[in-house]
């Protein structure tokens, strides 16, 4: 790649946006007639691709070639000597990053910079560490019949007036149509809705103004409506729905009907808007049909109008649903669509509550818009859509999503080229509008095929421009062989300064999406290191007890009721309540364990040998899990959190009688 | 804890071991009037403890006051100015570690000096990212019904002549009573083994001569035998096993009933012996029975002699299974019961192959006995087995796990005193035989609880004495508040100088018991980055495939067989060889996807919505999955590992016919 590529592509007039040729697109690996992948690697450039030199290859590390306009960098150590990553043992890092566990279906809390991962939270997924899906307590939060695992995209911290607030985390599974809830004083998954009308959940990004409030939630496959069996192949009657979540009662509010897909999406600082890109305004069924249009689109939904016809009863349900669903296709008072180069992907608002960038994935492109310019369209003063455009940069290939540093500069992953463009965001604007202006400031190496970015803070009014996360999907020869499946590579990036520096490699388990990165000091005195025993994760269980006569904190105790046995026990380090307890062949036995302990971090466990149950009881919790005891024997429970010089002697038997 | 304790106590003589009282059990937090846990830890020390001032408490920080023999140090970063742990980006860790996963289930790869988390291995756990326990597959390996998780405590890798040979690695589930093995050329799980006539399997360590050879395994807890319900509440007539393991068949080889019960294990460097730790030789069934004896015991299993019995016929069966078990309690032929001071939790061999070491637990000793007195007492030339004691230093409170650093040092970890002690073997054992000298390097503090700790390649004959990692239990304020479940925290320590230098602090999710460490030079050329389509791990879906006229490489097709439905497609980024199929509801679908693309690290997965199901296929991988299409409608499957630019795009229909 040429210093040329730092420039705008002189071919083209400003306002104008290059996609790609039908050629080129042909030319992808996997499209038909293609030449295969590894004769399309010795292709080294597409001709014509907007002035940039490379492939549209992916998976096959670096296609560019030549300089970079400033090349990537060791680490540089900082003032003190040491590496930027380097957090000396027993100090505390200085950020959270709240990180999206991908089809591992969990969230994980790493600290920055030292990238190491704190805790992992399970969310859609089963945890036999913990018993998520095995207690009582988790069942209630999974509801009946759960899926067996999910696929976690984006997580994003509730905010109040465009900061973070420390309340909730939520996030979504795209394939199983849920969006939960992790409570922040506990870290624990608390709510966890199913999305109707839907056939997956995809983007998710929560209110901003005057607070979370909506969590909105794209919709990406385009179904039958309802799904249950008609219209199975004809595509033109399948659609696609937007969708608001309560975010304090987790109930969905309400749905809008849209053309197209969505994919990302994202709001502004102002409380009125959310805008998803639209990949596949086609409507197709394949990759050749998603890619035939030259433009997509970005759809933007203007929150008090859809409220206000929602209101007016101008909507309808489906199926058995009760969610008003209001109809937002082209010609609806409610949206706006607004083209943009084909099969956008990121959805990213600047800090300064001006801008909302899509990225162009099959455009050399990030297309800027201005929300004033969607205040203007839906009080009729703007006529074409397009014109809400202010800046349309060529960054290069494969741009996907775009972050900020509260100081006007924005930061794009490059998943083809493999790396990071940093441009100026007012430049980029002077350059649209005619001006001779570089708007880009560098390009740095990534390793490799990055997807998501995030900087700190920077998805609120607080950016503080210190980090930048790269979240890779490739390793490759990163790190030492571990089999053919890799790790991703999360690279954390300075950038501080003017120019970005690469700090760190973290090999993570597959697959993060997305991340965001808050300071400690804002979560200072919220997250709880021992439970309260009025806690509302386990009151259920508490009143249950209760109403056996029961005092969690002192009793341990059996009580039957027909072929139902409740067994009642403490855990206090290194003893059970209950040395043993009998039960017969059938039974339906639940094991009620309360930690009696109140010692940060003196966390006890109730396995059940070869009863396929373990859980986690932390100090002062309450867990519980309900089993059919179905084999006769001596079946031991032992603790599985060592808690004490005596922790393996910590144990008991259930007798089962045949 | 003043320099007192680096010399042995006077008041006893060598060759003594001093247990505690049992006024002193009486005040252990949890035992009957006892002083409560605040009380307790007031209390200060524990007048009379063997000279060794402190508290038995655990979970509550370092109870130790006073002067160390060389306190901890901060990390002094090496000749170049970095710390030790720090791994520039891009640049390779010179260490692998392979951890346990604990209670999770799975097994984990680490890099060292980093300490980052480089691979999750599901074992005995179910994980949606990689569908195992979805796809057909994993659940070969995992057999009919497997249970929902495990606990995955001591991962080993085989050796052949005392030299880790790259093989294997072997490791057991606590609660499931199961072996797995996992390949270390594709890093994958391909064998589980449930192990008979047993309730529990915890210590498991692997044959070093002439080579593994044999995978030893302990049972913990005593049942009835067989225990289908009889003798419920009589523990007389509880019983135990011992089991060896065909490392190269994973079939049981044998059994020996022992006396008590077992923990931990390890065997010698010449193919003749395997001693496990007995920390209940009173056979009760609560705490205050177990704490009763004065002694309890190490048995040695005589390898030989255990397979001339079997040979000759000299067991039995029990219950269904066809095990052959041979009686090894007192009395045997077969075993030699070594007295040790109480309670003794970890068992390890030094690696000069003279010795193996029984931590006290609940004597502040290590009992070291030598293999050559082991051959004087099967010889008849060795009366009193106690007198295979050839050292019994006294080190700390709550000695658990000893590591060793081929300079003739032994590490041991003080549970209750959160300190490793590095002591002189030779200088122990010439104490023990009344000379004046201390044993005692150094005492380090680390934080907290230790319970194993590893030194890279101390198991075996090339202990390089770079590296010892002690995996600490609580972590409590080490890192940033993450809810009431902290992390463990596993603590990096250089032990190449004279003294041990902590170099990093790395947290980790629930509960690492235990870990190898051997270096990347030893693993060179032996793992695989790509999938070799002749693989067993998928060879039976193969010839399902071949069966059916399949040619995986290139074929996608649909084969209905009356009800059941083979979907074959290949998965080339971005597209699947299939945009669509359509099954009957009630149909039972068999998705076959092979990767055909050969690029490193370029993996896809296989999702379907709504349906419960992901499964990863990694570069010439063959996957395959099989469920009921029970749900009418328009399904889609997309690509779960960011494969392409036009990943999102990467999709296809399964249309369910009402």
């Amino acid at each position: 790649m040429s210093d040329k590529t730092n420039e705008q592509n002189p071919e083209l007039k400003a306002g104008q946006f290059r996609a790609l040729t039908e050629e080129e697109i042909a030319s992808l690996p996997g499209s038909p007639g293609n030449l295969g992948r590894r004769g399309f690697m010795k292709m080294g450039a597409l001709a014509g691709l907007a002035g940039v030199g490379g492939t549209l290859l992916a998976g096959c590390g670096r296609a560019s070639t030549g300089e970079q306009p400033v090349s990537s960098k060791a680490p540089a150590p900082a003032a003190t000597g040491m590496p930027e990553d380097h957090v000396a043992p027993g100090k505390l890092d200085e950020y959270y990053g709240f990180w999206s566990g991908g089809q591992s279906g969990e969230m994980r809390i790493l600290g920055l910079p030292s990238m190491r991962e704190l805790m992992r939270i399970p969310v859609f997924n089963t945890d036999f560490a913990i018993g998520w899906g095995i207690t009582n307590e988790s069942k209630r939060v999974l509801g009946e019949n759960f899926p067996r695992g999910g696929d976690l995209h984006h997580p994003h911290m509730s905010q109040t007036n465009g900061h973070y607030d420390g309340r909730y985390l939520f996030m979504n599974d795209k394939t199983g149509c849920r969006i939960a809830r992790i409570r922040c004083d506990v870290m624990r998954t608390d709510k966890i809705t199913s999305i109707p009308n839907v056939a997956d959940v995809h983007g998710l990004r929560v209110q901003r103004e005057p607070r979370t409030g909506y969590v909105f939630a794209n919709s990406e496959f385009r179904v039958p409506s309802p799904n249950d069996g008609r219209d199975l192949d004809d595509p033109k009657k399948y659609q696609c729905v937007f969708t608001a979540v309560n975010g304090d009662t987790m109930e969905v509010a309400w749905q809008v009907i849209v053309d197209g897909n969505l994919d990302n999406t994202d709001c502004d600082y102002d409380g009125k808007y959310v805008a998803s890109t639209c990949y596949n305004s086609e409507g197709a069924v394949d990759l050749a049909g998603m890619m035939q249009g030259e433009r997509d689109w970005a759809v933007v939904f203007n929150i008090k109008r859809i409220e206000a016809a929602v209101k007016a009863g101008k909507f309808k349900t489906i199926g058995t649903s009760k969610v008003p669903v209001v109809d937002g296709r082209h010609g609806s008072e409610l949206t706006m669509y607004i083209p943009v180069p084909k099969n956008p992907h990121g959805l990213n608002s600047s800090p300064d509550g001006k801008y909302f960038a899509a990225a162009g994935k099959l455009s050399p492109t990030v297309t800027l818009m201005a929300w004033s310019k969607v205040d203007d369209y839906f009080a009729g003063k703007l006529k074409d859509p397009r014109d809400a455009v202010v800046a349309e940069p060529q960054l290069g290939l494969g741009p996907l999503h775009t972050a900020y540093d509260g100081r006007g500069n924005a930061y794009t992953t490059l998943f083809i080229d493999s790396q990071i463009v940093k441009w100026n965001i007012q430049d980029a604007i002077d350059a649209y509008a005619g001006k001779k202006v570089n708007y880009l400031r560098q390009k740095l190496d990534v390793a490799y095929q990055p997807g998501h970015n995030h900087t700190s803070l920077g998805e609120t009014r607080d950016a503080d421009g210190k980090w930048l996360v790269s979240l890779n999907k490739f390793s490759k020869d990163r790190f030492l062989a571990v089999g053919p499946l890799h790790p991703d590579n999360d690279q954390l990036i300075d950038i501080s300064g003017d120019q970005m520096v690469l700090v760190a490699d973290a090999p993570v388990f597959s697959e993060p999406h997305d991340s965001v990165i808050i300071p400690s000091r804002l979560m200072a005195g919220k997250i709880k290191r021992i439970w309260d025993r009025k806690d509302p994760f386990f009151a259920e269980t508490v009143a249950q007890a209760t109403k056996h006569g029961i005092v969690l904190e002192k009793d341990s105790k059996v009580i039957r009721e027909g072929k139902k046995v409740f067994v009642y026990m403490t855990s206090s380090a290194p003893t059970f309540g209950l040395n043993s307890f009998t039960v017969k062949k059938g039974d339906e036995v639940t094991v009620v364990d309360t930690n009696i302990d109140d010692i940060e971090d003196l966390t006890h466990g109730f396995c059940l040998s070869n009863y396929g149950i373990n859980m986690e009881i932390s100090p002062q919790e309450t867990s519980s899990v309900t089993f059919i005891a179905d084999k006769p024997g001596v079946y031991w429970y032992y603790c599985t959190f060592f808690c004490h010089a005596l922790h393996l002697e910590m144990r008991g038997r259930m007798l089962v009688e045949a």
